[in-house]
């Protein structure tokens, strides 16, 4: 069965809207781009970089607020100590794995160098899940041309998902997984806002997966789907989440809404194994602060009035993900690993037997 | 139908084993009670004190580790800024309404001075929910003898439920809420650790009412059992969690179970929404550190194998929440205002009807 | 010789220049009122509540942006999970002894619904010190009368200070604390911008106190002014250091601001004594969010335009915590303890001596 | 003048001994390496890779407790997200120019993959600071090479200090700054421990500079020594803090003692301004973490007993930007840009002039 987005299937999750695109390009402004690594020889890499640009090449003097939410901090993320400090991201953000966070790092420096922007230095945001189990990550596959590669060649527009950009070598649920994304709009504060969610998804256990509440995972169980858990070694897993949206948000507020990725997380089967490193990042593109203005001059969304963007970023942060798995690909990595793909068609089935039947219907 | 506890009705949440009473109390040492306002004249008082000891009578001058996560902070808990910073807790716990946090908060100290503890000042935590949609809040009901009583009365053994103490008043998901409690049991670091919750529910829509995954707030419409929303003033609400834990955990590992209780809240339905209180506590009996010793000698799980204490966290949290609901009965307060139970019957029938069918079983 | 503030003594420390009051009232709408306990029957009592709004009455439904940080959290300042969360104040601020907070806490609730705002509940915000050396704190001298005394009286002009309010039994570097209060003005973002101080000082050891750089605290050794620490159970200390600016801070640009009183503190002497409160709490006047009003227009000064606002919060902090100490007078308290005030004269010598002679220079 | 240490001029900050070495290496198992990066071609480099074992080779599998602070974090220190969740150091510690921070922390990784460590991954501890007005940090000059030769070259002893490793480019103060250390002696909870700093110092306005309390910045002009500020696009700065000690502490305990770096930052002038990158890490060699031991008994120092450790953690960072002064000598660097030395004699002289006169003395 070719693979899908969980709304072709006939599967949706959550109650509000999705957005045209049921990504984070949803959000005007934002960009995303792959660069995927994945070749057997000299090494048996399965990895990548994904970059998520929050607005346009100004962003590096006009910068966006921001915040995050370390759910549990068994990971990196670079930029944290400034965007804690300054609530501010003024660049890309890429997304690798674990060994190669140095390297996109100072790509993005170089890249800003390229790009001459106004700012001497740089405290860019790279974050990273473990590819290790099927990419020789002690190889070091991902070079600066690839994240160089990932940051040009982000666009608008559609997001490719699942073995793509840093997504390309990881498991979700003992399935296989990778890159997801979704949006929600939401009518709030007498305007209509779109938040999306870009996840990487590594992490979890099978029995715990739960689509829009069913056990799907103790539904396909290791006898059905074999598992990379009952191979040797199977490694720890992470998921980074990244939330763009277009409501007023001040710094404390981005902080906010990433906490709420927990909750879209939580309904897939993620509890912060402590293993993993959940590290969840929000952005607001509606405020801009420009180098050289003395005072900005920035909107601030009613406490009273946020509940609504809250729901949204945890409902696209439940279906990011779940996209990121039914996206995937079985995947035959270093040493002959396999991990399966979510079936499509057992997906289906175990949501079907577990809707309401009418045998108890009053 | 007589109110019940969650697993009473056939209904069972998570994966792993309860404790012999499925309440907070199965962690050795723990001892809960519970001090109950509820009176029409001169003011209507729906109200009242909950107060948790994590030990004995030398808890003043041999503290437990803690620590405590805000996953929505519209809420109070005195005392967190010195659990911040030591780490330790040196006298029980008090939950009460929000307007009463004061009240009840110097009454430990007076408890405490009663008690000629060694420490001349103390430090004490109170925290709350808001029940003035049921309650004449603004009469301040609640007085430094009904944490006398609940603070004297704490016992081990079962815990009462529902609409008593701090959660007489109280609002969850729509229906009637109240305090809950439940445990786990779980194998990890070669013995059986016990983790309980005990929670003042008081938050939530019905709408993402969730039992076991099952849409049951969808299911009990607000036709057939109305809710307090559709009347004046509703008032927002908030949960708090208590957590306990015999594993020996460090101050940093509490603060990692406490913020578990965000994975058993989302489970149920739980988003953090604008103006909820949804504050977290862990503490662990294992390590005691006394007054007046240089140097303690504590142990601290090995971070590998505390994962099954997180799950523990986030399955007794889920299940103390319904226990609450099950538990509570309708209740009118103030103004002739009426707060609905949860209907067990239509819990059990949507439950059924979730049930996976035979139609379409392989 | 009569008591006196800092700069009546020929001695001024910074580089920056003080508002025309150098209180904290030189920041436009912040008002501060003190209610002073000091009897002797039924029971002696060296104690009170320090009131500070700020802004005026419309403050509980026009909030103002805040932040919070906890140098050594040995203390209590309630609300601040609130502020932690929303980056808000909506009401006044108290400071009174420890074993008062809850009374002071509800008094507020209690005010604000004579006030009938519009707001349903409150999480006030009132912190401490511990005055028990000189004041029978167990007998609970601090009613909610005299909470709201100090919340009617508060004023614009001048600030009483020394043993006045909150701060009348307080112990500062072994010699009498209190209340203190200073100000700074700085040209940044186009602008002159106002930096105020108020701290409660009740902190530290003799030999670390400094004085502009003059380690006074040597000079005036135990032989020559007791100390209340070779007498029995000399109790630790704390500090809370309230900043108000009317230059217009996001709240993480408030939590930046009341980071930087642990410089000002520093100077003097503060180390953050393992049972020190060393709370700091920072509020704009400069942005409004008012309630009802769906998207808040607010303005940020520029990062790079922050920083002489911080040498200002440094510098107030520094010069309150001296105004604090020279204005204290000699205070006899419970079971006829003692504490002396800092001998203005020895002060002012300790100055002399250690400015820069003519012997040496070039 | 020859450089020297601030103990060599016979001027003595703070109250506590130093250890034998006055250095972090006095802190039993602590290893410093650098690697100097020092050439005009093909690019001007004044950089190079300061290395910190906080422990032996068992580091990777035998953890140390650890805690950081961020005083204001417009910097980056890698690895802190972990540490925040863990409290765990399992490897190195590296500082470096801000656009090396990428390089030098993967280099970390694959000298654990050398090393043949027991872990799949590693989460590496890499600090920064700026150093590109003196050096041509857009070429990145620092490769993996000088990582290595940093971590393979550490070692206990003497730790040469100024313009050596990470510290060659930097400036403090508007003098020549760079890498410094220092060590105290204190006598608690019935032992004898050492706190060790070590520090990379890049911050700092000239009139802000105090020793010993003396305004030493002030006396010392920019007529009389130039300063790089008075030139085009002069940098803002950071400063680095490592704190290593021998008493038991817990994570929680290793934040404290990091905050106190603040205390020591501020007795030498430092107020945090907005670009400063100051962040503080403390880790405890007392305590280890073997991995695969289920349960770790491990010691913590009682709260009441470790306010000596945090004057010590002040007063060696102190002394330790002090040192990284008096040893960093004036250096040209690109464009021919010079940053003056602190001119040693110019020191002593205002240390004497600021000494107690017997003019006044009684």
């Amino acid at each position: 069965m070719k693979r899908a987005r969980l709304r072709e299937l006939g599967i949706a999750t959550g109650l509000l809207p999705t957005g045209p695109l049921n990504a984070i390009t949803d959000v005007q402004g934002v960009r995303v781009g792959h660069a995927t690594v994945n070749h057997d020889t000299p090494s048996v890499a399965r990895t990548g970089v994904t970059a998520i640009w929050p607005a346009g090449p100004d962003i590096w003097s006009n910068a966006v607020f921001a915040g995050f939410h370390s759910f549990n901090g068994n990971g990196e993320m670079t930029g944290t100590i400034w965007i804690a400090e300054q609530g501010l991201i003024a660049g890309p953000v890429c997304i690798t794995n674990t060994h190669s966070v140095g390297v996109v790092r100072d790509a993005i420096v170089a890249y800003a160098i390229r790009e001459r922007t106004q700012q001497p230095w740089h405290l860019p945001v790279t974050a990273e899940t473990y590819d290790g189990w099927l990419s020789d990550a002690d190889s070091f596959p991902v070079k600066a041309e690839h994240a160089f590669a990932a940051l040009d060649s982000a666009a608008g527009g559609p997001v490719a998902e699942g073995c793509v950009g840093g997504g390309t070598g990881m498991i979700c649920h003992e399935f296989k997984g990778g890159i997801g994304t979704a949006s929600r709009r939401v009518d709030t504060a007498g305007r209509t806002y779109t938040v999306g969610a870009l996840v990487q998804a590594n992490y979890g256990q099978r029995e715990l997966l739960r689509v829009d509440g069913v056990p799907v995972g103790r539904a396909i169980g290791k006898d059905v789907v074999p598992s990379h858990r009952d191979l040797p070694n199977p490694a720890g897993g992470s998921i980074i989440v990244i939330l763009a949206t277009d409501a007023p948000l001040l710094p404390i507020q981005c902080q906010r809404l990433a906490r709420r990725a927990t909750v879209g997380l939580a309904w897939v089967g993620g509890i912060g194994a402590n293993s993993s490193g959940d590290i969840f990042l929000a952005f607001s593109t509606a405020n801009r602060v420009a180098l050289g203005k003395p005072v900005a001059d920035v909107g601030m969304i009613a406490p009273d009035q946020i509940t609504p963007l809250f729901q949204a970023a945890a409902e696209a942060t439940e279906e990011a993900i779940l996209n990121a798995m039914t996206a995937a690909e079985t995947t035959t990595g270093r040493l002959g690993r396999i991990v399966h793909a979510l079936p499509l068609d057992l997906l289906q089935d175990a949501m079907r037997r577990h809707s309401p039947s009418s045998r108890t219907a009053r």
